[in-house]
């Protein structure tokens, strides 16, 4: 099956916005089997949506848009398509009470315009919208259905002989992320799951960190080859700091395909995986600590608070994070931390003693079980020889005593930072889960 | 003109990977007068690929590819693209001469499979990657120069009569973004300015926070109706806690027309503007901390280090940033900030009381000019009747006392995190510049 995903909104144009719905849409549907093959974005102007949609509907089985169902003027996607499609847009009870619930439950009138969002193309399938007023939409097209209309423009349309052997299906989602999320997953994917019944599919993806994605292919790929022959598919993906494993197998014998890619995997990659398909590595040290029972804190210099703003958008961290302190001066480190004026002065802030001290003072300053300090040169100043930019030490304190590691990132700023943080977690992770 | 993206990778549609040149690029090209009318992401197949490109090319003057010039496997773009316009690959001495320092720079030998990387289509124009070794290539197409070839697949090509009055070109750029941007910034956008030599074009965004899209709209509309009617044009863009006015014009007297513009604007929306074009609030404050001579320290509960994380991207933030607590626990706004346990159990961490004495304390500890206190519940739980999920009390330390502010920000917890950090960054920006 092929699927196309059609993203629309004209400040995606500007590059005013960034487009999340393609990586969010793309990953659900890969791990419901369904890769999309093209993701389109386009502004909220008539001739480009519809020739957009028109081209997507020609190659794909199952087109997506997100965007343009609102109330406002450039909320034109739903109009549009219904013309296109040649349909009538009628007005839908089960939506005008929904929205009109909406606002009564938030004891405020409903607003006229909100009126446009209750007629919806003759025939859709209407998802009501859990957390907004915009319903999503989809239609079957083909197949004895729907034909393709010519629509308000002058360019010929390109599918005006469907065969009547392959419906195809056109959603279209609400833009706003809040609204779409739990859209997709409350009513699309379990219709998905209903409506392309395929055979079976099974995807496992492990999420690595420390180890380029080179290394990790070498470490695996010729221990898997037996499985590659047998159907297996194997894919990496590598970012700063993490490389992902993706096995994926259809059909009869895919789950123990899988299952068997996933044992070599695990074998030859060992601690470096650190999850599993959607776990990030903050949402793993969270849960490793609540297990444990141990308390953390840091002691954060150049990461200047990624990792605490990583652990703190984990729900529910604040059962087992304590808090920490982001340290950017040197009177910071001494006041909170106890970072005595001899190390700094004979060191430096960027070394080993001051990483130990900076670990063993937020371990005793906030009463935890485990610390994590951070002290090193994020750039894109302030480097030396000796310790070049991109240098790093980072602590840990536990009940054993302080351990200290060296690292060089050297990075631009922003992925130093980010890359910097998930070393300190991953090291958590490590020692947690030993 | 018409531009449009090509984003290549199949990391892109598997959704493991966010896909940021859309934005990046989109914007950088806005502001140089060029919106981009479409945008397409495909994987690292041969057939996609020539596709994409191909129609792409049919309907733009202008299409940029980006990704797979690297030297692995899944690096294809360069051939391909040689291969649909019909084109040789040939070795650039400059681009070889460029690699060879590269890795000599580094002490390291030039890896064998960089090779692929110095051989460039016959008659490209090479730009040289300053922060890695896949150089950027631009090919001029029509114009009795290239016609397209009908590559390697068998669907036929769309573009077999190129009008030879328009020549289109076809850009090529690197996917990692350290490479990409500098390589855009440095040299394809002079090259732009010179080969798309364009009626004057001006373009300046104000950037606002604080007020909704349909405020803002209201404030500016009709006063900027006259200069609208002059051939102004106003776009309104919206995030959580952001909406940006984008004020456009073209031709003679375009200069006059946004000034004038950018006058009335400036008037209605007064202190709501924070910045303006790429002006980040965090980038504000900390100009305006150096401009003041004033520095700063942070005590963060619900934010977690949002506000911490986002002042620390800036470079040069350790000259004014003295550093921050994020006080999870009660203990540590104790310990820490001095919140006194009686504050805690008559009113509880989520109150006024204690937003103040975290300020004052955190002032007090880190020696600073100004301390800002963040304060709330962020959820999912932990909401009561009096204090929904979503209170937030802001404080704000100074010299002259400790000012309180309460907010109710109903967002899911990453974008309340966000716009609560929004709130604090800009309290200190209107102090600092009132």
């Amino acid at each position: 099956m092929n699927v196309e995903l059609v993203n629309t909104g004209s400040e995606l144009m500007l590059g005013r916005v960034l487009n999340t719905h393609q990586q969010w849409l793309c990953r659900r549907l890969a791990d419901l089997g369904h890769v999309v093959t093209r993701q389109v974005a386009i502004g909220d102007t008539g001739h480009e949506i519809q020739q957009a949609v028109r081209e997507a509907l020609s190659r794909a089985d199952l087109v997506i848009t997100t965007g343009g169902l609102g109330p406002t003027s450039d909320d034109i996607t739903r109009e549009l398509i219904a013309e296109l499609l040649g349909k009538k847009l009628i007005e839908n009870q089960a939506v005008l009470a929904h929205i009109e619930n909406f606002f009564a439950r938030r004891n405020r009138p409903r607003p006229a315009k909100t009126s446009v969002e209750t007629f919806v193309p003759e025939g859709a399938l209407v998802f009501l919208n859990q957390n907004g007023t915009a319903p999503g939409l989809a239609m079957k097209i083909g197949n004895g259905s729907w034909k393709l209309g010519v629509g308000a423009e002058t360019s010929p349309p390109t599918i005006s002989h469907l065969p009547s052997a392959s419906p195809k299906w056109l959603v279209m989602l609400p833009g706003p992320p809040r609204e779409l999320r739990p859209m997709f997953d409350d009513s699309i994917a379990p219709w998905l799951k209903r409506e392309f019944v395929r055979e079976i599919f099974v995807c496992r993806t492990l999420r690595t960190t420390g180890v380029g994605e080179s290394s990790v292919q070498e470490k695996v790929e010729s221990d898997l080859q037996p499985l590659v022959k047998a159907g297996l598919e194997v894919g990496y993906c590598a970012r700063p700091g993490a490389v992902d494993v993706r096995l994926t197998a259809s059909g009869l014998g895919a789950e123990d395909l899988v299952r068997a890619g996933e044992a070599v995997a695990r074998k030859n990659l060992g601690a470096t995986i650190f999850g599993f398909d959607d776990d990030e590595i903050e949402t793993v040290v969270v849960k490793l600590l609540a297990q444990k029972k141990q308390t953390l804190a840091l002691a954060e210099s150049c990461t200047g608070g990624n990792m605490a703003q990583r652990l703190t958008n984990v729900p529910g961290a604040s059962a087992v994070f304590l808090g920490g302190v982001v340290c950017y001066s040197n009177a910071a480190k001494a006041t909170f931390l106890g970072v005595r004026s001899a190390s700094l002065a004979a060191h430096g802030a960027v070394s080993e003693v001051v990483a130990r001290e900076m670990a063993a003072g937020a371990r005793q300053q906030f009463g935890a079980d485990l610390a994590v300090a951070i002290t090193g040169i994020a750039g894109p100043g302030g480097g030396t020889a000796d310790k070049p930019v991109g240098t790093v030490f980072i602590a840990l304190a536990s009940a054993g005593g302080v351990a200290v590691r060296r690292y060089l990132n050297a990075w631009d700023r922003l992925t130093f930072k980010e890359v910097t943080a998930t070393q300190g977690l991953e090291w958590l992770r490590q020692l947690l889960s030993a």
